[in-house]
């Protein structure tokens, strides 16, 4: 029968290690597609583990497509093996260290709450929720965003305003339709490649526009006759910075004297280590010209698929007209509502702040340690810039860390035209997805790799 | 206390009685916004019904906006109730027989399943599918879709080739910038407007392109140098014939000849009452230019937004570099892969064939006997064609039947311009979200209001 030795001291917990044991028997081929997997039952005496501990690997092995299960008969090795969908391909460097910005953290995601209330919802058999509901999501999880929206960020918006999607991608292509495909969108330059991507696939001209210390420069605003503006003004990606009250201003007043509207993407406010917080643009906007999107992927996780937006009233009835229905299914809608509304949202927000901060310590204490570089300030978000010391050269930073297993970019990659030469050595740090032995471990690896 | 009369022998359900009476009474201002609700217990011994009962009429006050439930405190109705998210806007006649196409069966949704499955996800703690994983989907979930596709359809693609979102809107859209908005979409005229609309937000270009015997003309789309066409070939929406053998060769000529693409939509496929399917499109496609897409929102339900499409090969690597992330959350393609795994779908289809079929007997039988109009044969699908007799000018015949709370369109509404005098006197009447009872009494409320 298959063996494989588990750790039960290592920070990889036990499924994880025999799912990966496994993952590799069957891509190697050491077990032949077709061939019968030993029960489960069978495995978790052998092994010494529970038989849920099976289960789980197991479980996860059939997702991915390694393993079938034939009911009544037993699991399988799958005859087609996964190809392109594997998340690790295992020809390349197998990505053991991920510090890119979109890594998310699922270990201390509030499972156990989540289950019980998703149970609750298919127990209390509303068959309405089965059914298209409204466009814009459910009424009652609205007024529960609206809620949030005030007591976490002090803005305040009719849940009559609020529109729900599946995720941020779904959100932006709305929007390209809804404020119309003649208007050019000002992009941040540098700035978040993927909604300049979302954007351009949309059907949407952009206008990377370069930042004034620290912010989309207004005054090329003007100049480009842009007539939508996507800006992260609590916490610019890339470079970190938050928007101050007088570039709000001026921006609000661009909005209200063009007829321009500005997509204010609050994407990590809830994660502010230090300092005050501005109020959103959406809080200060009096004209209607503000769009607020924001998503749970960062504050939840990212396969929940759940983010939102606030329109202004003007826009509401043209959505409305254009989509037929919400694109979050109704038990998700519905777990959703009972999660903020019985405050576990604001607990874990709240607890994740710790967690994170403890993280974004470890990690300039650790980068200060081995000499790696400068870490710049970081008061918000879920990644660090780091200035990267040593000689190595600028394009062999990625390639080098990612053969020792590191995955990370560079500032330069989120640059369309704005990127300097001292660009190209500073790496984005998140730390979102690793704890802080993990991260002191990827760190090292880098050193190695770098110095 | 709150008091109304539940009538237990009544079609509607208690639970959906005792949701209209409370909604009733909130909306009418009989109970104040803020005012405290009954306790679920206090009202389940006066009205003499279980609390699951009020539980669940609460629950569905509570998830449209009409109550908020307080932690630790009670419910009370909502301080600012909702405007335009209710279903049935209170002012206007209220819908009660639905023959709208869209219509959907919550009733005979196989729940007990459902819930059973996703509660055994739930239960696996598998934390992969709170991460983003494979943009088209998991690869276990491919995996059975494309043996479904197999088995109902005897189409042969590969898991590879198979993405998964949403819901139609989603797919479509990205079909648009997938295949490139420079390109002009053909679209049957008459046809699905919702998918023209989707197209037009998409930013594409649309040539409405009339039928030829029942199926698009394939010489019109030579002339128009359209570089996609978007068909219903098993089931025309909306004059209902199947695309013949002869015909399929040709358009499939078409797009070798042109290097265009066929988007097949197969939505209603599953139900076929008679008379013998020809193969999809996709089954004979040997080019790589047919585009297959379905929808589990007929097969299963609207409201857990799952519908998929298989791609040709060429068109792979494009999607992925186009999108991040697939669109369905972690939790319900698990269960979906569970669900058609176990072979719960084909039961299900299968025992709904023949509860549409009855559907569709009875309101065949119902028409004749009332002397409502000539039902044109149908074979498949689910709503007919009535050919309206009377002298009710066309014009009146929706307005009339929404009157008497009857929703329905005309043939009229979804042509561009092909719509004869004819087909202005023709309606189609889903009977997909109605039992016989309904459909018969819906069908007297129309002899009533036309007559």
């Amino acid at each position: 029968m298959f063996t494989c030795t588990l750790d039960s001291k290592s920070k990889t917990t036990l499924t994880d290690q025999l799912y990966l044991a496994l993952r590799d028997e069957i891509a190697g081929g050491r077990m032949a597609p077709g061939a019968r997997m030993p029960s489960k039952r069978q495995l978790a005496e052998h092994l010494r583990v529970s038989t849920a501990t099976i289960e789980a690997a197991y479980g996860r092995l059939v997702s991915e497509g390694y393993c079938e299960s034939r009911p009544r008969s037993g699991m399988y090795v799958a005859q087609a093996l996964p190809g392109g969908s594997v998340a690790v391909p295992l020809q390349q460097t197998p990505v053991r260290w991920d510090f890119s910005t979109g890594a998310a953290d699922a270990e201390h995601f509030p499972y156990a709450t989540w289950a019980r209330l998703m149970r609750e919802v298919l127990s209390e058999q509303n068959t309405a929720l089965l059914l298209s509901g409204d466009p814009q999501g459910s009424s009652g999880l609205r007024h529960e965003i609206a809620a949030m929206m005030h007591s976490l960020r002090g803005i305040d918006v009719s849940p009559e305003s609020i529109v729900l999607g599946a995720g941020t991608e779904v959100l932006v292509t709305a929007l390209a339709s809804l404020l119309g495909r003649d208007k050019l969108f000002a992009v941040e330059d540098p700035g978040y490649s993927r909604v300049r991507r979302i954007l351009v696939a949309s059907g949407a001209r952009i206008a990377p526009t370069p930042l004034l210390d620290g912010a989309i420069d207004v005054r090329a605003l003007y100049t480009s006759g842009a007539g939508a503006a996507y800006v992260t003004p609590s916490h610019q990606f890339p470079l970190g910075g938050e928007m101050s009250m007088s570039q709000r201003t001026a921006l609000l007043r661009w909005a209200t004297e063009t007829g321009g509207y500005i997509l204010e993407d609050d994407y990590d406010s809830e994660f502010r280590f230090s300092g005050v917080s501005v109020p959103a643009l959406r809080a200060l906007d009096q004209g209607g010209q503000v769009i607020y999107m924001n998503t749970f992927a960062r504050t939840l996780a990212p396969g929940l698929r759940l983010s939102f937006m606030a329109l202004p009233d003007a826009l509401i009835d043209r959505y409305r007209a254009l989509h037929a229905a919400c694109t979050v299914p109704g038990f998700e809608q519905e777990t959703l509502r009972k999660f903020i509304g019985g405050g576990y949202l604001e607990r874990h927000v709240a607890r994740m702040r710790v967690i994170y901060r403890s993280r974004l310590l470890a990690l300039e204490r650790v980068v200060q340690t081995l000499g790696l570089g400068e870490v710049a300030p970081c008061e918000a978000g879920l990644y660090a810039l780091l200035n990267v010391g040593g000689k190595t050269p600028a394009q062999e930073l990625v390639p080098l860390a990612a053969h020792a297993g590191v995955k990370l970019t560079r500032l330069a990659d989120h640059g369309v035209m704005q990127t300097g030469a001292e660009s190209e050595r500073v790496v984005l740090l998140g730390f979102a997805g690793m704890d802080e032995c993990a991260i002191e471990e990827g760190l090292k690896a880098l050193k190695k790799a770098w110095f």
